[in-house]
């Protein structure tokens, strides 16, 4: 793709950036620290599952022949619990109690719930009122899954469920994608710490914060590379640094003010733009760039709900891919609006929006009013995003939109 | 309400549950590490914001009278930065080159955009093409917040967007709700660890790994109590231990079994069990219990589909309250089925599905076919489980289900 200086759609945008970046390297880790990250290489069970013939209700192993016909009596011969083999085999007229789990003892073909036994002849004993087939209650050994088969395959998502399988198939240590690490480098000669008082001309870096959590929450390894002021020689030294991560993304300076830097100074340090304006809003100036050695550059606006905005459209997805995950761009779902939304012009919209469930399960979602991209507080009660195309005239209540969730709901 | 031991509806139980839970203690923590936590106490913004008059292109602080005319040429008499105040005022026929974010120097009341702009006279005037109203391209000061407003409320849940929020405030310092204890206890002689191969009448833990990424994902700090063996004396003493905890998870001996002890072993440490039995499929043996200081005794099922559903629909719930956040049952959301679903009987039926979203935005849901609750690699495809009440007959493709989302899509 040639480097571009006109206004690029999103879904060119989201294009390019995919061209490049693909799943990082596997990494070893122990099952337990797995929750969330994406199989690098498929777990095989080493055992068959269950591994015996397993009782599955609590009751008594029988010969199914032997309660064909009930009420039926048959001597108690011994107990086996879970973890435990029987002592004895179950032979014709006799039953041994079984708890759930267990393995079934041999000669017996069926278990009887204890809810249809009662204890009879001292405890010495067991009659039997309901008929059982042979088979019954019983999962017989590699019912699940034979020793040697896969039972998770690479770019599944490790949640409770997959780690439970894994433990089960004996996967004490998995392969996983790593973490791709996110140089994050806010730029600004106004920003003061979150702890320090304003003063004069400053206000607080919230970029910062928000890039961390952004990229934490989306599964990076932030390198924090600080703020920097609006000067060639000191963001020419941290923006090497940050061509050393798989990811360096830069929050403001791409602007066309007198001091904006940025743009210059990568291309300085060997940075190919792809790149530089996008037709969204709120977001339009936002750059993407290659480093020689392949490091993704993003270069995000100034203000926090734009730069909020392209993380989401555009970093998320490339940090996605690079931990294994398929999601070359956010998810949008449908949803019926409540109250209007405004008009668009000539650049796709992305504006605040409050996402509910309602009692039938359907999926309704509130725009949300603000003061435009340069309110840092705008995002607040959001939990999702509108998405409405270029040229589009004033959505009302009871249309359907498109909304990109910003978290569970 | 009353100790009950009959088939209790999922509703019930999740009322049950719900008045023994309110949120926990609040604590303090630095803004960085308080992603996916619930506010405790409102965030007041100690500046107004933005703290000054802030240009919000980059161009020339001018004076809109003297543009109103165009073209006009303005002679240049400085420039300013963000984070720099104008050393000059802006008189008559004057201008300031200004950069985004910079204060508007005393005498401007407007910003003309730089591309509406050019430099003449050897750059020491500009040549301004459109004129701008007086307050155009400027965000005034206070625009968006006074100092002492509260800018988040308690309830919150602070994702990226509301860290921005926080940082803006000069929050440095966050009360956010503290993370429940959940001490977690697997039961039965016939575990062995992940690590281990099982021999004879063994198989591996595979609850304790899942409980313990299900504790973790739900926002839980968890006391991990290890494996007990089906012994009362032994057992009784783990079950102390963990009754120090905000819950307890006992995982397994909760059936009709010889060896199923947790129930009378609870009631002798002092636990009122609260219910016992749920009318859903599966999971139909899962326990209440509430212990002398207050603990919340959840046990589960040992088959670890049935342990997993009782999780997500009772103690993921508690421990989403006990964290602040409003969550008293799972989310459901309407899907249009691919495929059929198996009719229900006496019970409501939850079965592991797949979600997907179509091209339009409109949410699906495909069952998956599975060996029951004894498959311990049951759940490993689901992101889903799709909620039949009871009595239903099949569905089949086109019909609208319930389906509860088990991971972000």
């Amino acid at each position: 793709m040639a480097t571009v200086d006109h206004l690029l759609t999103i879904e060119a945008a989201q294009r390019a950036v995919s061209e490049h970046v693909s799943p990082g390297r596997a990494v070893s880790v122990p099952l337990g620290e797995a929750i969330g990250r994406v199989l690098a290489k498929p777990i095989v069970c080493d055992v068959d599952y269950p591994p015996f013939d397993k009782a599955m209700m609590d009751g008594y192993a029988v010969r199914a022949a032997d309660v064909a016909e009930t009420p039926a009596v048959l001597r108690i011969v011994g107990q086996v619990a879970a973890g435990h083999e029987a002592a004895k085999r179950v032979g014709a007229g006799e039953a041994i109690q079984i708890n759930t789990g267990a393995p079934l003892p041999p000669g017996a073909d069926a278990v009887v719930p204890v809810e249809n036994t009662e204890c009879v002849q001292d405890g010495s004993a067991v009659s039997v009122s309901v008929a059982v087939p042979a088979g019954k209650h019983i999962d017989p050994a590699a019912k699940y899954v034979l020793a040697g088969s896969t039972v998770l395959s690479p770019g599944v998502r490790m949640g409770p469920a997959q780690i439970a399988s894994a433990a089960a198939a004996g996967a004490a240590e998995i392969s996983i994608y790593a973490r791709p690490s996110v140089a994050i480098l806010v730029t600004g000669d106004e920003l003061v710490d979150v702890d320090a008082q304003p003063r004069g001309a400053q206000i607080r870096n919230s970029n910062g914060p928000m890039l961390r959590s952004l990229v934490t929450q989306a599964g990076g390894e932030v390198v924090d590379l600080g703020v920097v002021c609006d000067d060639k020689s000191a963001l020419t030294d941290r923006i090497r640094e940050g061509l050393a991560s798989d990811v360096l993304c830069i929050s403001g300076g791409i602007s066309m003010g007198a001091f904006d830097f940025v743009p210059e100074v990568l291309a300085s340090c060997g940075v190919r733009i792809v790149f530089r304006k996008l037709a969204i809003k709120p977001g339009k100036p936002v750059l993407f760039g290659i480093g020689e050695r392949g490091t993704r550059v993003f270069g995000l606006p100034g203000n926090p709900s734009s730069g909020f905005v392209c993380f989401r459209l555009l970093v998320r997805p490339a940090l996605a891919t690079l931990s294994g995950r398929d999601e070359r761009r956010p998810v949008e779902i449908a949803a019926r609006l409540i109250g209007d939304c405004p008009a668009t012009k000539d650049r796709q919209g992305y504006s605040p929006a409050r996402i509910a469930i309602d009692g039938d399960g359907s999926v309704t979602v509130e725009h949300l009013s603000w003061h435009g991209s340069g309110d840092p507080f705008g995002l607040s009660c959001a939990n999702g995003l509108i998405v409405r195309p270029p040229g589009l005239p004033k959505a009302v209540g009871g249309d359907t939109v498109s909304v990109i969730p910003l978290e569970w709901f």
